[in-house]
């Protein structure tokens, strides 16, 4: 038993349970929460489906007994004598502590025209023969928001039996598919040779399609290349530049409508939508359907502002890609995360694509039951949240370490190869080389520190590194800013040497530490790991130095993360 | 050409459009939504689709020239040469004053256990071979959220046929159709005998079909009868005898889950969602699927205390209709808006059902092509109107007129037949029966005057009325409060034999009129009509008083319809 699933204490105190775990988490269960989660089969169906009605629960519940049993499950007995039973593994893996459930949050990956030197791909023959070939597709497609797929049949209704694998077609006006070439009279001006701008499918259907696929038949026109933005990302952008843009178009819904002759589809959403927690959910913009707006007078103008932002950032060069389909090559998209847009095409020449909808829950679905059964089969796929670390090195790595001439990609392999040539442990290597990563995972302007805002990286970096590594690799890192602070304490020399930059950062980290400071970070476990780890980190600011690339750091990652059983803690 | 449509003063003011309308509307239009909403071949392909793009517009766009053409065209000629055009009742249609926002803006019919007698339905044979048979229906499901059908042959897969008559099978892990009888080791608890509370399907699964479809096949079991409630009537219900609770409910999402052998679906909803404008958009609550709840630790409490608020509310006899399908019947819902259930059944016999799901969007566009080709033929449906205003009598007309021994649809009855009469007019006959109407479209408890609360009824009746009637029905309706101020001022006769109750709630409107509010409020449009109503509506409380029905009075509401070419201004 991992001790994330060993229970040290077990308290009631407040009418609530209390477990302090072997690794130091501390959860807290209510009782109701407990009772309306028993596990027995008279409150849950073999199938798994809830049987317990929650209004049937008295409010006052209380146990009137409480303890671990000989396999170290939690026993309740309750006031009305019912007796409930839970394994402190799936306690461990409900609770709702505020970090326990930010932990099981799953965030998007963002992207932009960095993406396009490693774009999500794979072969039509893998994913329909191997379920990993499949699973690593969707997981991309989740991951991104769209993927390619090569060496689909180039024969009409492939694009079905590529939905085929993973889910459902979902049928419209338009067909199970539909065929994109230029035609006389169209109903839609896709079915012309015009230049489209990054939108969404039918904002005019709600429910919206949530994927859509698009199969290239034949492609002998000039033009008509393909393009896609990442609209989490368009978004996100705008919330920290613009974030009074980015309410108006949050709170403000826009109305788009599609008529011909059988049809009349007509749908209200917001260009941005939030879920209940404010996080983006949803992207719909199309230029081609927008009903004139229906605006508070006031908001008119502020509103148009907005727009016009959002789709002048849509447009932006470094946010979006462009690629031509070739015959046999497909795209899918996320239909209410990732835009997709194309240039114009001449009349010469063919052109001619199908496409259809299918929706999200499918794949889903699929990923999840293909996730569950190789988990099962003990396999806990490290390589997966390395490459999203590779991924977000290649996505925001490039950016300028602020004041030194280096990027932040350079600057954190060179720190990985100070850590190697000091003869460092695997884990602190790997620390080194991840010190700054929470500067890769948020989206403030790179100037920041310039401008007085603190970003706290180090512990935007730690939140996210504490998933997934051992404390051997996120301590050190949480700490190299105090490190800092604490070596300006005790080391004049040290002071005497950092950088302009860094003098600057200083002062918003909080100054030199004090005496007491000094002593209280000491005492902290994995201080003297991070003070080791805040030397490389100075060291790593030279202008074109050589180092090993990323891929060569795999090891020294792959140590330290917590689901490799020979992981050190 | 309406008066609506007519344009009485166009001027160029504040950097904005003003057109002063022939009936007394006032409108506003920006110059910047002018020109993104030019209707130029050059700004919009003759299919309907727009062109133009909104971020190419300058931002500060302006007009060079401005007028009325001779066949009463807005013209406007821009500062970069570009010029448009604009039908006065185009314009008048895209009107965005608050009032025109409203007036648009449609609401759905909230419905109780009283409408069983009156249940929407059809027969299959009527709407697979009439349009109009078929809208009727379709717009019965809209408005309410549900509708029955009978006579569907009881043949396996004829529950896809009748999807067929207005939209898409969406296809899931259960198949494009599914069977609803006993089975042996069943995935789902549908598949036994358990009674089940009203539930929408699949809230684990995103996007959630927003149809649902059951079809009887065979019945000769004890029990098993079908149970719907309105989600959004539940909820408007708790937005307003505990706005706490829905706020809790509409701010923190569940998780749904459902797993089984090939399957992993999980999605998060609120049990309430919300719309951007905070109206009731979505309902998701299946007791069998929730996950665990995660909240914050102060939060777990006060939700579960909502939750089963909500729950609770769903299961009251006062909202929920019951009904056995028989062989051939079938319902149809909304389902992210009507619950369904069923009781437990028997063993013994036989219960078969098919299902399958769709999604409203072929529903709405299906209905909305059929009423534009009824409008384009000159149908305007005063029929729909009058039936809505029935239905709010049926559904919420059976509640006390506080204070006095008379139900609020005898009330008003008795009304009407007091004006009738006294020979008025049939607008104001109409007026007399809807004076109170205000009482019947909100959702407040009865005896809110008790209380200290001023609901306003006049002005809530008053604005569902104006989209509707002529001012000679409207202004009476929203005066009549004013009015008893009003004769209490200028008649101490009225004064002395008004009702206990009348007196109570005078306090809160105002208690009687000043001279000075009394020679204004004779200078009103309608206020003589007003002060007459008034005299009806106090005469109307007389215990077992028998009047006309409400049918009887359907000439005088068609009389004082604005769509009525014959109505009087």
């Amino acid at each position: 038993m991992l001790p994330r699933e060993q229970i040290g204490l077990l308290k009631q105190a407040d009418g609530r349970l209390t477990i302090d775990w072997a690794d130091g988490h501390h959860s807290v269960f209510h009782y109701i929460w407990l009772r309306d989660n028993c596990r027995c089969p008279q409150c849950r169906h073999p199938n798994g489906q809830r049987l317990l009605d929650t209004a049937s629960i008295p409010a006052g519940i209380a146990p009137t007994q409480l303890g671990q049993s000989q396999n170290k499950e939690v026993e309740i007995e309750w006031a009305d004598g019912h007796r409930s039973r839970y394994e402190p593994a799936w306690l461990r893996a409900h609770c709702y502590s505020a970090a326990a459930r930010a932990d099981r949050r799953k965030t998007p990956r963002l992207w932009g025209a960095d993406i396009a030197s490693r774009l999500p791909q794979a072969e039509y023959a893998a994913i329909a023969s191997d379920d990993g070939a499949l699973r690593d597709w969707l997981a991309a497609i989740e991951a991104y928001g769209f993927a390619l797929l090569y060496g689909v049949p180039a024969r009409p209704g492939m694009v079905i039996e590529v939905v085929k694998l993973f889910g459902y077609v979902r049928e419209t006006n338009y067909g199970p598919l539909f065929d994109v070439k230029s035609v006389v009279n169209p109903n839609n001006l896709a079915y012309t040779g015009l230049g489209l701008g990054g939108h969404t499918d039918n904002p005019y259907r709600d429910p919206t399609p949530t994927l859509q696929l698009l199969h290239c038949l034949s492609s002998s026109t000039d033009g008509g290349e393909n393009t896609l933005v990442d609209g989490f990302r368009v978004a996100e952008r705008l919330r920290t530049t613009e974030p009074e843009n980015f309410a108006l178009l949050a709170q403000n819904p826009v109305r788009f409508q599609f008529q011909d002759e059988d049809t009349d589809l007509s749908a209200e959403f917001p260009l941005i939508g939030l879920d209940a927690r404010g996080a983006v959910a949803a992207i719909h913009y199309n230029s081609r359907s927008p009903a004139p707006f229906e605006l508070d007078e006031a908001l008119v103008e502020p509103f148009y502002a907005a727009y016009r932002a959002f789709v002048g950032l849509l447009a932006s060069p470094e946010l979006q890609i462009q690629f031509k389909l070739a015959p046999g090559d497909l795209f899918i998209v996320d239909n209410e995360r990732v835009l997709h847009g194309r240039t114009g095409f001449s009349a010469a020449g063919q052109r001619h694509l199908q496409g259809c909808y299918a929706d999200r829950e499918g794949l889903r679905s699929r990923l999840a039951e293909m996730n569950r059964k190789r988990q099962t089969l003990g396999d806990i796929m490290p390589n997966d949240i390395i490459q999203e670390i590779f991924d977000a090195f290649a996505a925001h790595g490039d950016q300028l370490y602020v004041g030194e001439p280096v990027s932040m990609t350079e600057h954190m392999l060179q720190a990985a190869q100070a850590a190697e040539q000091d003869a460092a442990s695997p884990t602190l290597v790997a620390a080194a080389l991840l010190h700054d990563f929470g500067h890769l995972i948020h989206d403030l302007p790179e100037d920041s520190a310039e401008h007085g805002i603190d970003t706290r990286h180090e512990e935007v970096g730690a939140a996210f590194l504490a998933r997934h590594f051992v404390p051997a690799v996120v301590e050190p890192t949480r700490l190299h800013v105090a490190a800092k602070r604490y070596l300006c304490a005790v080391d004049p020399a040290y002071l005497a040497n950092l950088s302009p930059a860094s003098i600057l950062s200083l002062k918003l980290q909080g100054g030199p530490h004090t005496a007491e400071e000094a002593r209280a970070f000491e005492a902290l476990p994995f201080a003297a790991e991070a003070a080791r780890l805040r030397r490389y980190d100075d060291a790593a600011k030279i202008a074109g130095g050589q180092t090993p690339d990323l891929e060569h750091y795999r090891p020294s990652l792959a140590a330290g993360l917590k689901t490799n059983p020979g992981s050190s803690q």
